[in-house]
């Protein structure tokens, strides 16, 4: 299951995506059941629990045997893609330095974490799959990329432990934290040069679990402008997507839609001498197994 | 104007002190001007921009003229007060070490910040006057208190200059930013110790700007069990309000509704030797000129 959070004809929808089409998840359930019990975002499905997923798994069911679909069956080359979750409820949890060899690059090995590292972007930076990056020309250097895994909560927990961890889990994504990094730097703590407005795309799917069969068997690549930057592989995470779960929920309460960055692997900007920066005009496109292709272009000014 | 997010009989409401009263300012409207513009929160309130001041302004005004004003105009000993902002939209944005004298307690000079530091606290942490925090035993040894001026945001913007900085200001709160420092200090950047549930109490109210006359005149001053504790003068802000949202602003919008917790001066238990870190049981409050006293307990388990 892969679900989209889109536009069509500029009005807003939650979507399945079915090969080269998109099922309007609303209109199907009003034609199909005669029913209107989702709510408008993915968020609220979310927070609807298993009864959401078993609900859409009958959607699809009845589908099968559905005749005119046009009125809510539509073709991918129609909608536009929004991000999964456009206005996260809080900041994004990120990951600091989840990859070896990424703590390496951005310093030495003494930048190998022993503890999880949690910093946070602010919701107003998420961007969805083909919108443009700002590259604030006026404020930053050193705009870098980051292509990573990102993990979507879809059940309230606190102090949960590893083995229930993956119960918490509704889906992935693909998620791209660009960086300032001589703002990152010059401010410490990460936030400012973490949060600059369009430094979050996120997408092009929330993909549920049942999709993916194992986490740790997928490899992050990053290209800008078709070389390929980053390729890395979610086994070498340091820390698993379990023991960042229960880390947070131990005196944090981890809520449906939380989106959680698990870190980035080796190959970013910063990482090459001299370092190679985002410039206007080059294209980032990182790719996960199953997840699809996360594309944005860095706006030319 | 000094503003509450409360509730009567467990029905939430929005409201404006009078005194020794509160005005339910939903219902007020309604009797007073036989209107229903107001919205539920005061996040949405703010939203509304210059036009929910001066309707304000004008339902005061009625207000001295209105007789049978008991179904509105409630004693405060009735109502429980709320965090004026319960459910922020993303995380508090905080700044680290603007005062000198905390950020030399916390480290030595070395730590007076050369340029801003910002990082966040979960909007789960939110708590309101008089609830308890949660002393989470489990977790941490080292619970802390930090009492601050917080800037409440009215007007969305980006890249603000300094000059006009005031104007995107709608008002101020106190604002406890419980830490727990071996967790701040084990996971280097701070979101992990800084977003315990219930650390972050807010309030007791959001007074309007136009009632503080200058914000770098007032003390802060936080007791634990009636020991004095932190006594710190907001003139002695190492960057300003202007200079925060400014900075923040550089990059990433500033909307209705965020909350900036501008810093806590010197006192805060770590500075003690031995630290005196919080204990269940101890009563912190934290006073504010103008601003009154916001108390939290905390747990005994």
């Amino acid at each position: 299951m892969k679900f989209v959070t889109a536009t069509i004809n500029n009005q807003p929808f939650i979507g399945l995506i079915q090969g080269e089409k998109v099922l309007d998840l609303q209109k199907a359930e009003r034609k199909l059941f005669e029913l209107a019990t989702l709510p408008n975002s993915l968020v609220e499905c979310l927070e609807m629990g298993e009864r959401f997923v078993s609900h859409i798994k009958q959607l699809e069911e009845w589908l099968k045997k559905a005749e005119d679909t046009e009125s809510y069956l539509y073709s991918l080359t129609e909608v536009t893609i929004l991000a999964p979750i456009p206005n996260p409820r809080k900041n994004i949890f990120c990951v600091g330095k989840n990859y070896r060899d990424h703590a390496i690059e951005m310093g030495s090995a003494a930048d190998v974490p022993e503890h999880l590292m949690i910093f946070s972007k602010a919701p107003t930076t998420v961007i969805a799959h083909n919108e443009e990056i700002d590259p604030h020309l006026h404020l930053t250097n050193g705009l870098d990329y980051e292509g990573e895994l990102a993990v979507i909560i879809g059940k309230k927990g606190k102090r949960i432990n590893e083995e229930e961890a993956m119960d918490h889990v509704f889906g992935y994504t693909i998620l791209n934290d660009v960086t300032a990094r001589d703002l990152q730097a010059r401010h410490k703590q990460f936030l400012l040069g973490k949060s600059l407005d369009t430094s979050c795309p996120i997408g092009p799917y929330l993909v549920h679990k049942s999709a993916v069969e194992d986490p740790y068997q997928l490899t992050v690549q990053t290209t800008v402008n078709d070389e390929v930057r980053q390729k890395g592989y979610t086994k070498d995470m340091i820390f698993s997507i379990e023991n960042i779960i229960s880390t947070i929920s131990q005196g944090t309460t981890l809520e449906p839609g939380d989106i959680i960055a698990t870190g980035t692997p080796a190959g970013v900007g910063k990482g090459f001498k001299p370092p190679k920066y985002l410039q206007p005009g080059d294209v980032v496109e990182i790719e996960i197994d199953g997840l699809g292709v996360l594309r944005n272009r860095v706006k030319e000014q």
